[in-house]
């Protein structure tokens, strides 16, 4: 009678083997068993998803307390934190940019969106100094790849007056080689009005 | 005297060595020195982004000799080709859809915006249908990390009456294992309105 | 006094949102929050490197119940499932091989090497014939990166007498699109003897 | 009559357009066309094989001349640039290392295989101390794969007195968020002697 090899392999291959099976399992733990792993996961990009509203408002709260200087400070420092333009450009269509400073792949354009302030963007009047209280956000979809995430959905931000203002976001997040999580890719535009 | 092997070792280390220093150059060629190289390129990269326009010139022509029938049936082919929801979720916002059904994270969905005819996404009447003859595209930047590249940009579309669109583009491209380039991160918008 | 929004923010930034400080937890949910995640696991990692050990004794098994002929088959099986030859060279250094034969980046070198009985490879007895009962294995290091990993360690085969092989293994492991892992680097090498 | 659009479009995507077809060929380039991208290159991967073999000469230049001291700390030096410690655990099995410590995971471990003089590695002598003079490299094959790539074949070293010593070699090489490239797997292992 003939054999099928390759079906009977398939099925020791690559399944998950139980404990009884494999009495060595766990036995590649000896020697130490370090493991290095340069991923991004999908908890560290909700936790950069959160961080970045947390952000937002933060900006906006300093900006009631401190005004435009403490605003900018902010907006400085979470862009050193939370964006990749230590390492060249970031893929950035702000929300409200039009014409020729549509995207701010420089981290100047970018403060400039956030806070305003800078001659060379004349018609940024700081986003994120728009009294925002609250950050929600809805992932349609999100890909991850090596150290690469995107994430697809809707932010909805609210302000201190109740207004809300929901948009489509695109983001793309990059895990360094310290471990942290950078944006690298950030379209966001106001939904489609008919 | 002290030497400073560090500084001596920086430039030994990692500097492209010139011919005469090393004469063994190309050595490294023989066995053969079979390359398998899985990363995207730039050129890859500029080659989806002009079949994208392309797909959509041919979807219109398609629509005009054979209407609805034969557009769908392109598009049907362009959607299996040149995105990649065989492989699971696509994150797609594509210009012109609301509310509910603004992403299209499926094929169907994808299949709806391009062409209409689906009484499940009822607002949609076809974009690919509008009787595209010109495409063009500005890339504001390119990142490219691994197998997937994402770019940011204008596209230019004209219509045979000579009316040009303008959006704000965000491709997500990867190269699979069959080394052809995939759609699997799209987000369209008509550029901000002030 | 002056405030330092750098360490403000950095306390904000990245860190794990308690349920608390996050009232809309688990909102990034809605909408259905599909993942596509292209990564290797650790998980895949061990049932990749047990299934190894599984296929060689089963190979060894078939040798004793089919001979050459049935040997052969599963080993050809085992080759197509278990490493890359389909989309490329794999770099295989085997334990026993020499000359200009070490390398085997082809699949008939690589089962020349398991089943012998290949004129163009000799010297090849069969490694996989050698009657190998019990498989073991010690990761001294793992290394994830993307959709790959690698592993570094000792293998130790057993045989039906009793005759114990360690051998130091290599292993670089792919994990395709259609989400199965396979050998696309093996370096095994028998322990040093001064 | 009946028209196959699935054919027709695999000849219009992904294909290499010729100027004439795309007269907006390079208009990619407008708005800057900045590209960031993070994947290691042949050219890269050359360069760090071939930069290994220099700084292995330069240590044993290094000792002769400067005796151990020199020697340990160009080792170092070398080690810091040229292998991932820094990040983690590196995937290192050294030609001549034996038993508990055949693997060097460690910094401490590679230096003291490179140097001796480590009490803790008392059978270790100074791999890199033995008058080595010339370095070639011949790869069977290359595996390249994101930000790392592997490469396999012979490395051939000369000493002094014209003694030729041929290994067979597995490197991983990752490029950091710097650019450099950083070894973080290398099995070394004497040929199979029959």
């Amino acid at each position: 009678m003939k054999t099928a090899p390759a079906v009977i392999l398939s099925t020791i291959l690559f399944v998950s083997l139980s404990a009884q099976a494999m009495p060595m399992a766990n036995s590649g733990d000896r020697f130490g068993n370090q493991v290095k792993n340069t991923n991004i996961t999908a908890e560290e990009v909700r936790s950069a998803q959160e961080a970045w509203g947390k952000a937002l408002i933060q900006i906006s709260k300093d900006f009631e307390k401190g005004g435009s200087k403490k605003a900018t400070a902010t907006a400085n420092a979470v862009l050193d934190a939370a964006y990749g333009y230590a390492e060249g450009p970031v893929l950035f269509k702000p929300t409200l940019t039009t014409g020729e400073q549509t995207f701010r792949t420089s981290k100047e354009g970018a403060l400039a969106y956030f806070v305003g302030g800078n001659k060379k963007f004349s018609k940024d009047s700081g986003f994120a100094l728009k009294g925002w209280e609250k950050f929600d956000y809805r992932n349609a979809a999100v890909y991850i790849n090596g150290d690469m995430a995107m994430t697809m959905g809707n932010v909805i931000l609210t302000d201190k007056k109740g207004n809300v203002t929901t948009v489509d976001k695109t983001w793309g997040f990059k895990k360094g080689d310290d471990g942290k999580v950078r944006i690298v890719l950030h379209h966001s535009s106001l939904p489609y009005n008919p």
